[in-house]
């Protein structure tokens, strides 16, 4: 369902369900779509049309109920069983990666690695395999990974994206400053850290 | 100037300026605003109206000066010299980050780290100095740093968010998954992984 959701759509729904987490503990069945927006710093309109979006209204007394919620999130944005993903390039960047989605509850699960240092190559780092990045025409195909997270150094970037590209790969999470080109078809997230600085740094002025 | 510009904006033009670097060593001073738009998959009417809200417009024929245009976005979203930054968190993470903001063009500039490790504690990584958080209140006001990025295991997240703010620091870029509530006046960029890849994981459906 929902393919025609657009990307900010889908990523509000990714932090309303992290968000809804927290009440899981608590004796809170219900949340009103005001403390959503206090939380999340949106609209109020925005929030009320992300859930109807995905067929959701609240209770007006009531508000929403957060188990409904959290589960139509899940229907609408977790497919199947999640993706089998493959994190390219095990630096201090890669490692801090699986280890943030390894305790996350995500769905999507990162069954292989890849990389061109020896010393990593056939080690298993938190449970995953690192295989040599030229292995990659093979592995992918072979295990079916439609998903690479790429964090290699810059100017190992376009390389290893266009290798990524021809076994198979549909979408890339990239977390290296450099722009790639892709062709239709693929989906290219861009997740630019000297971005997120710059902006915060623009904003902080008084 | 330009304090009205949202944030999103200011996102595309740090973008545009990593583009326009690749065009550094090469003899072209042209770029149209059709070639911006195909390299950033963004619409002509959005490249065109955040280039007049600082006030360029390209010649017909020629399309916008590079130079005039990298000069002009920094002039926009570089104020003075850059902001001194404190990382707070020396983890695999916290050292990808730093390795990543020293090799950029960024004016902002990680000044100080900070951890609760012991073997950390007075360490320099990469140049930099790591002092215990709990100096956190004396160090940051003395050296004026108004911006930290946060990269601590989730669970120190809330604890150390509010020790940050006590000592003055007005923007934060949050690593972590966890939710922060800041009080108005203070700028959150939230950097979300586990958004980041359920999003891509969403787009590659067929």
């Amino acid at each position: 369902m929902s393919m025609k959701l657009p990307p900010r759509t889908v990523e509000r729904l990714s932090k309303y369900r992290c968000l809804l987490d927290r009440f899981n503990n608590t004796d809170e069945e219900h949340i009103s779509s005001r403390k959503l927006v206090a939380l999340l710093n949106l609209s109020p309109e925005q929030v009320r049309r992300d859930l109807m979006l995905i067929g959701l209204t609240g209770n007006h007394r009531k508000g929403y109920d957060i188990k409904a919620l959290v589960g139509m999130i899940g229907r609408t944005i977790d497919r199947n069983e999640g993706h089998q993903v493959a994190l390219v390039g095990i630096g201090n960047l890669g490692r801090a990666v699986l280890g943030f989605i390894k305790k996350s509850k995500t769905k999507h699960n990162i069954v292989t690695a890849f990389d061109i240092d020896k010393n990593k190559i056939n080690a298993r780092i938190s449970d995953v395999r690192c295989y040599d990045l030229c292995e990659a025409g093979r592995v992918i195909p072979d295990k079916n990974i439609p998903v690479a997270i790429l964090t290699v150094p810059p100017e190992a970037e376009v390389s290893t994206a266009s290798l990524l590209l021809q076994s198979g790969i549909r979408g890339i999470l990239n977390f290296t400053s450099v722009h790639l080109d892709v062709p239709s078809g693929i989906y290219l997230k861009d997740y630019d850290i000297i971005t997120s600085l710059e902006e915060t740094g623009f904003f902080i002025q008084e």
